[in-house]
Formats: C-alpha cells, structure tokens, sequence
C-alpha cells in the first residue's frame, strides 16, 4: 500500500482526489492538509464524502506530512507549493503538484506570467511534466512530477500528433471552452450561478497563465509553436473542449490523420480517438480524452478538438494516473471506469 | 461469474446497467438487447461506452436470451416485461424487471392505474419487490424481483421509519423534484432543453403511477396510508428529492426521530442519515439514498427528506444491489463508490 | 413624469429595477445609490445596461435623495431600510421598500425572526404591505409601501381566494422552489454554480423569515393560519413556484374552486387563474403571477399552486406596480410585457 | 397601423415573432399561420401568450394572408417559403423570410448547400439580405428581404469592419457557441435536456449551410473571404457567441480598430461596440449585438467577437427592424428594451 497525503484537500481538485484515492485499491491516506478548513470532518467539507470518511482536515505541517506518505499530492494555490515541495523532497517524499509553479521550466517565463518571483527554480529542472501520454517513462523515476493544468491536457494531446510530424504551419487558434470547477471552490461574481447560467463568455484572451506551458510542452515536440489562446466559460460544472485551429503542412487527408493519431495513442488506454466530434459529457467523470481531427478542403484548415473531465484527466484523474506511473502500478490501476451519462 | 443480460439496453436505464455491470467484478454480459436500435454497436448508441465495449445490440430473442443468462434485466417500456417474463421464468432465469409491470400485487389496481390489463396476473404474487432495505430476505430467494421506481424509492425510504412505528397520522404529501433522464430517453416537447431550462413545472398532481406503489409498500408495514403525490420535474439531468409532509402521532423530538432513522438503517449501507438537510448532488452516480427528518414545533407538521440518483439507488443501483442479494454477494459489491461532486 | 430613485442599485433587485423605470413612459430617475460600487458607471455594474445609462451610482445621502425624489425604492439589505426611510418620509418622500424592515406589523415578531431590534417601530403601523392584489386602496395613499418578499408573493396570492372564504383547514405546507437570483448578487458557497448546477437543496426549514410575513398576510384575510414553509433552491437564476398543501374545509369541486379563483382576481391584470398547471418560465421577465388549484378526492387534499418571477412580480415588478398606484397611473402602465419564451 | 401575418407561428422563431409584435405600437395581427397545431389557440401553443392573445393558429391560405396583410413574415422550415413568397409578392403583399430560401443569390450555391433544387430563383436576385447595419437602404424599398440566419447576424457583423478596410488576410476560422433554441422547437435527442446539460459538443464541422451565406455578404464588401465555420452547441437556451479568428493585414492596434468599429457602427443602434469581452446574457431578449475585438501581437492573430439573442437580434427582432425600416418607422421602434439580467 502507498501512504498518500493530499494538501489542498478542501479546494474542488482536492475533493477530487479523496474520490479517487478512496476507490484506488493500492493506497491509503495518511494526512489531508487544508488552509481555510482546518479542524472540519471531511464530511462537513464535502457532502459527498459523508459516511465514506471519518478523517478531518488539518493545517498542513509538510515535515510531519512528509514523514508519513510516499507520495503528497499538492493541490494548493498558485504559488503555494513552490514553499512546500523543498521540504517535503528533502525528507524523501515524493510529490505530485496539481498547481501550477513547477510546470514551466523557464524561471524567467514563470514571474513573466505570474507575475512574482519563483522561489525554488532549482527545482524547475527537476520537475517531470506529468502527461503520461507524452513523458511516460521521465515520469517513472520523478521525484517531482508537475500535474499539466485541464487547458494544456485537452490542447497538447489535440495537436500533439500533427506537431510531432511537423505537420502545423504558423501560429496555432486554441478556442476552449471550460465549465465553471475549473476555476475553484472560492465563490466569486464570475462564478455565481445567476452570472453564469445561460451564458457564455470568453476571458483571459491571448493572456490566460496556460499559455505558455502549452508551449513549452508542444515546442519540445518539434519547432517551436505559437498559440493564441481563447478560453470561455460556459454553463455547466465539469469538462474542457479544445477547438484547436490549424493550417497544415502540405495536403493529408482526413483518415491519414485519423490513423496517424490512432498510431500516435495506440498504447494510451485514456486517449480515445474517434471519428465522430467528441463531446465533453461522454468523459464525465472518467479519466478519458476524446479526441478528433476534421479536415477542411475548402480552407486548407484543419481543426483537432479533444474533451476531457477538467476535474479527472485535467487535474485529479491524471495526477493518480502519474501515481500509479511512479510506483510501478498498472496506469489504469483505480481509474479505468466508465464516465458517468448522461 | 453471474452470466447477466440486459434488456431494453437503449434506454436511460439500460445506458446506467451497462456503467455499473462493467465495473461489477461478479458479472459477464450476456447479451443486449434493444427494441429501436438493435443491430447498432453499443459505443454507437452509448458515446460513454466508447472503447469499453465491442458487443451490438440486438434485438431480443428471450428463449435464447434466458439459454445463456443466469440474470436477465428488463428495461423496457411500460407493459413490455409481463409478455417476456413469463418465457424467462420458465427457463429457468431469474429476472430483475425495472420497469412497472410486477410492482403492484393486485391486477385491479394496476389496470385502474395504468389503462389496461394486466396479461400476467398470476406472477403479481411471485414477485418481489426489489427494495432491499424493506425486503432483503424475500429478494435473496426471488425468481422475479420488481425493481422499484425512483419516487416510490425515495419516498419509501425517507417514510418508513415513521410508518412502521405508527407515527403517520392522516394523508402524507409527497412534493418530488425529478430531474429530467427519469422521463427517459425518448424525445419529447417536455424535456427538450429549451423547454425544461430555467423552469420549474408541476405535472401529474395526485394522479401519477408511482403513487399506488408507494401506498403499497409502506401500508403493508403499518396501518393503510394514502399519498398525495406531486411530482416536479426541474432542470437538472440526475436526482429525485422528496419532501414528505406528515403529521405525527404523538409528539416526538427530531433528536428522538433521527435516531429511529439510524436504527432503522444501521444494517443498510447505501441508507445515509444525517442531521443536515439532504441535496440531489452529494449523492449523483452513487447509489446512495440520503435521509433525514425536520419536525416543526409551531405547526405539529414535520417532513421527511430523502435525495436519490433516480437513475442509480433509482433505478440501475438499485436492480445491482437486488442481483447483489439474489446471488448471495456483498449487497455493496460493485456498488460502493464515491458519488460524483460538484 | 415622476422623478424617482434607487437605493441598493448594485443587487440584483436594483438592477431589475432599473430595466423597468428605463422602459417605463411616466418616470425620470433622479439618483442611483450604491453602497458597495459607488463612483461606477451604470454600465460598468451592469452589462445588460450598457449604451442605456450614462448614471453612475453613488455613495446614496437620503436627505438629497429626498430633495430631488417624488419616490425612492429600496432595495437595500435586511435592515438597511429602516435607518434611512424615517429621513426620507420627512423630506416629503413617498418610499417603496423592497427589502423586509417594514412588512411585519409587530416589532416583537420582527425582532424574533430577524434577531435584532426595529430601530423605527412607529412607522410599522403606517407601512402599507404592497400586494396590490389585496391592498389596493390603501397602496394609493400611501406614503410609505413595504413590497413582499417573492415567496409571500407567490404564496399569498396562491392561498388568498381559498383563505377570504374560510376554506383552509389546519395548518399549510408550502413547497417552494426558487431560483438562485433570489439570494441577491454577493457571491456566497451556496449559490456558486458549481454548487448549484445539477442540485435540488432544501434549506431554512420552517424557519425561513418570510413564514410571519405569510402568516400576518392571510391571517389579516380570515381565521389565524399556521405555515410550514419549507424553501429549496433549484439549478435556475429566475422563478418562484410555490406549491400549497391544504385540507379543504368541507367538500369542493375543482371547478368550484378555479370559478372562484377567477371571481377573485377579475380585476386583477396580472394574475392569471388557469385550470393548467403553472410553469415558471411562462412568467419569465414579466409581472404575471400563474395560478391554479388541484383537488384530490382520494386523499382530501389539494394543492393551490402560484408561479412568479421573482425579481419581477416577486421584486421590481411589484414595486413599479405599487408605483402607479401610488401616483395615480395605470396599474400596467410600463408593465404590460409579454413574458420571454424559451 | 401595419396590418402582419406570420406563418409558422408554433416554432420558437414566430413565438418570438409574437412577443415582439405584440409589444410594437403600430401592427395589428391579421392571421397566424401553423402546419402542425392549426385549430389551436395561441394560448395553447405559447405558455408565456396566456391572457394575452385571442386568437388561434390556421392552417395558412397565402391568397387570404395576403388580401389582409401589408407584411407577411414567414417562419417556416427550410424550403418551404419558397413556395409561398411567389403568391404573397403577387398579391402586392411584402415578405420578411426568416428561413434560407432567399438567402443565397446563387440558386446553384443553394442547391449544392441544402440539397435541392430551387423552385423560385427569378427572386433570388430581388430578395435583400435583412441586415440592416450593412443593407439598410435596399431594405426600405424591397418587396422580399431574407432574414439572416443567427450565426451569420454575429459573424458578418463581428468581421464587416474589417473586411471592408481590406484587414483580413486568408481564411477566418470563426468558432461559434449556440444555444438549444437555435435548432427549433421538434424535439429531437441532440436537444434533448439530459443530452445538453452539462455539455458542449461540436457539430457541422465546416459544413454548416449558414457557411455560404456569411461567405457571400462579406465578400460583397471585398476581396472574397473563406470561413472555416464550426458551430458548438452549449448548454443555455438562449444566445450566439462568434469568435472569429483573422490574420490581419498590417499592424493596427486594439484602438485603432475599436475605433474603426465604433465609427462604422456610429449609426447602428443596436450594435453595442465595447472594449470589454462581450457575453451572451447581457443581450438576453433583446435586438443589441454586442462587438469587440482583440490584437494578440504576440502571434499576429486578432479575434473578433459578437454576442447577440439568436431568437431577437438573431431572428425575430431583426424582422422588426427590418420591417421598421420597410414601412418608415424608426429603426428601433417596439425594440428599443433592456436585456434581460441576470
């Protein structure tokens, strides 16, 4: 059995977690860490969790914490784990931050769009990017795997197959659009349901923070790659759909692509590719992305669109899946279910 | 493993089976069969089953179907499964009928209720009705089990430690909130988007089905109770809540009520009482069944809540728990999972 | 024209407030006052208002408010109201509060219900409680209006025809459902849409304030009446349907009763009295108030069913509607819309 | 007063028709035409028309309709106007069609779009594109204008700034968001609730028929334009986002092209140009169109970005408006509303 820690246990990703670790047969739960509600049952936290836990959440102590698990899932604030996760690797833990502090390799990059200072980027090195579907067997022996945020997971398993054949001319359209988990438990205008519901909204244009880190994980794939990023929010709790836009590299027909994606995902059980468009509800739930390319003759455009659970493969899902990479578990060991529909 | 066949695999209900069968460790399908879209591959008709699933469906053969079952879900449309039944029972399957045809024990009232007669009469008082938490040994022995239906399972739940101590006094109103899969998946004017979002709709007052099934099993464990039932369909896709009014015999603290609620259900996992008030979402793709009481001192009334997944503990869950206890597994085998939040 | 203004012009009942008077022949508005976003532009609060208002709100001072206003609404927070009305009544001003400092007559109930002291108890005598359905007259003349709350609005007018002719037996349940608009705009846990989406949630259970102010309504009408009010919030942003359970007072037919309904509300413009059952979204964005009335003979109960919009019929339709009595208009004048479907 | 008649009047277009008709201070209503719920009062048909209207739908006559009507709007399915328009334009009756029919000058391009031939192309070359920020000249004077469709309202008036300025270079792709109510009120299982709810799904893929059409009036205002055009359906009843996605010619700032747009819309009543992200909910039953665009410099890309209704700015009320402008009223007579918020 693996001793886990969550840190963030009381924030949507952190709920999400408890939900998969508590089916997960290969692990048990050490500590769970919480800022805002500390001292609370984890049943008074999360309604779903009532009579499934009797544990409470505490104000995270990373020494105690680290002396108990083998592995801490952070899944804190952003900026909050970069002060956590020396600690907690010194002390031999290994760590899985669901943030966003270890994703970018550039420290540089980092206070660009963050907008503060990184106050460990020795560690940025270190740090695995945790798509298992592209960086397997760096996440094997990680100590520090830096889980990829619900945007960068739809839009690099989209277009990482046309960008590893060098197939993407120019500069790539990403029009997401996110239900509203992803933007966290604090309640906010933005976020009310009376503001959201029967609304869609584009935010963050060009400017949103996961631009870069999607970058940066397609560019090491091939040439460099420029995205103009659009999110917008839409009516509804879980899923992120990518509409990724490209012109192509010379002519391939559609099921040429098809195949190449197939070929590319053949040994991923997560990535599901289809010919029909995907839709985010048929990965409710589940650790799946659906993913589909269309060729447009007419335009000499091409457009891959991927859907994912933001809260599974986008955050919770993927950061066991990592888990069960780092010690040696089958990849779909607790995981493999069926998505929730309709 | 139990050899399983699901008909009527089409539908909301057969959908739901089919999530739980393949995450059930006991079980191997049999075979599918569906009325409308027989001959289509089960990922065609179901976008959730994509690459979990290579069987088709087909269109029912029952002899063959009972030859290779040792289970056969029925769920089909209202007054399908007494002209199958029957077929089944003498070759030997066991049955778990979701649908309405085997719920009420009198043929009178089930004609009364709904429209015509009953072609199967002789099985009413075979079957057994599928509410484990009321009628766990009869169903362990059962040939043909009749699932209950989604407010006849959350109004049975949230009433019947009341009724059994006699504490019921006159008429009970039952005001249920349904989502909207309850309805089916069968298009229609009543639960197309744009009519159903942002709207609330009363239908049915006093005069739906599920109302003499209700009557039944509850006035068979006390005195005869009679119900004014009055659904609500809202817009959300999962959940059935019911608020049950009462007034009571006697007087009795809420303190004094809850804990009759958890003795009640001390043996019965999926039974969740608590002191706050239940939500529809804490339990969503579970098969849980979240109860408590409030009594109101100023009016001598208090009410009875209870919040399902109409298509879970209301439905599919349900018929697993039922199979559970049929062939003598852990009554949670399969079942015990985290419900789905937010 | 009648110069008016708006205390409170950043919640969600001064915005509603805001597109009737813009739409409205007979008005001017003369200042927009907000506590928490002074110094912004209308348009800046309020996306719907953009390129319609060139107003800014502003830190409100009731005695040049009063100067400038034939009438001011308030749509202040609970307990707001009854520190500024005393200054505005002396300047001369006819005042419409929206919010609830002086729709109990009593201050000892006040005080038990709201849980501090009413700091202007005089004025609880002179207060006209503004359903113009049954205080018609005494609206006309008045200086001061408390406007009902959306739940007694809905309720009172589903319950007076039945209550005026002593038809009520016992004590009433009232099943209501409300959308999330009605809990005002500051973000809160409880109306995140994360929360809400996909959820039916009871809450306040015989405890909701608007119980006294219900009971003080139709108590006023007839015998003293007793409610069980028990609220739930569903997954949408407008709409109240309250569902109300009586035992009728000797034998009814429904037609009876809908003939009696209608009598009722002949001169009533917005009150529609239907033997269909109401839906919110029929009344959505306009004033109407949908009513109908289900007897059961089976079980000797029935239910009196009220539809509204609760920013609207159950907020600022009201209050405008109070208005024109107020100042001698048509009772629909700026009213008469047609309700938006879908 | 204008005498009109609508025919299709039980579609979600002419219930929308009827609302804003009946809210318009200079048309009567001569008849209301319906294939499928001919013989049925409006009230039947229209919840929200309850106490409002009289009269009952027809089966149509276009002699009769066009004896007693100045204007005939026509709200049919695809195909069907084109059988009718003949004999309304010869009884010296004036049409706005809200179908495609007479969308496209082309009666090849149409045939090769929707699949067959066209039975009225003589009229093809008279019929004016409805679209009166771009066409409001050649609308005061035509017999037949063609409504635009709500994806090409948004998208030609999102890019006609700065396609007339020759700023767009290469193919645009434009990603739409569109509500359930886009698709018509038949039900059908893709708008199903429990299909929609908590989802987004991509659909027609560069294939949608409304592709042609924006292609046609952007390209009339200069050099020819490809659209890659893909629609998604997105859980909300109401509402059209289009977010196009240009290369631009040249360098121009966000300001100067702001600029660019409030110039060209300075006398567009309805067209809302704002630096601020548009939203669907701010124009919520209204006509407004709400524009914005954005320069990424750091890619080279550029969005343009309009919200509209696509049931008001998107349908019915660009009828209005374009028959104010038929028969010389003002531009925003009977539209001149508050959008609906929140």
């Amino acid at each position: 059995m693996i001793s886990v820690s969550v840190l963030g246990a009381s924030g949507y990703t952190g709920g999400e977690l408890l939900r998969w670790l508590h089916g997960h047969p290969g692990v048990r739960i050490a500590h769970l860490g919480a800022h805002t509600r500390s001292g609370e049952a984890v049943e008074a936290v999360w309604p779903h969790m009532r009579s499934l836990s009797s544990a409470e959440l505490a104000a995270p102590d990373p020494g105690r914490v680290a002396e108990d698990s083998d592995l801490v899932f952070l899944a804190l604030p952003s900026g909050a784990s970069m002060d956590v996760v020396p600690t907690l690797l010194e002390a031999g833990t290994r760590v899985v931050d669901l943030g966003a502090d270890f994703r970018l390799t550039d420290a540089g990059s980092y206070e660009r769009w963050y907008g503060h200072e990184h106050t460990a980027p020795k560690l940025l090195a270190e740090a695995v990017y945790g798509l298992p579907e592209m960086f397997c067997e760096a996440i094997r022996g990680a100590r520090l795997v830096a889980n990829p945020g619900c945007y960068p997971t739809a839009t690099a398993l989209a277009l990482f197959p046309l960008q590893r054949e060098g197939l993407i001319q120019g500069a790539v359209v990403v029009d997401a659009k996110s239900g509203v988990s992803g933007a966290g438990r604090t309640p906010s205008l933005h976020t009310s349901f009376s503001e959201v519901d029967g609304n869609v909204r584009p935010y963050s244009v060009g400017e949103h923070r996961h631009t870069p880190e999607i970058e940066q994980t397609l560019s090491g794939q091939g040439a460099p790659i420029r995205l103009f990023f659009v999110p917008h929010l839409i009516p509804m709790t879980r899923g992120v759909l990518a509409s990724c836009y490209v012109r192509l590299n010379g002519e391939m027909r559609q099921q040429e692509i098809l195949d190449l994606y197939g070929a590319t995902y053949a040994s991923s059980p997560f990535v599901r590719v289809m010919e029909e468009l995907p839709q985010t509800k048929a990965t409710l739930a589940s650790n799946f992305c659906d993913v589909t390319v269309r060729v447009d003759a007419r335009t000499g455009q091409a457009t891959a669109i991927a859907a994912i659970d933001n809260l599974v493969k986008g955050a919770a899902g993927q950061a066991i899946q990592n888990m069960n990479l780092m010690f040696g578990l089958p990849e779909t060991e607790g995981l493999w279910t069926v998505p929730v529909f309709p």
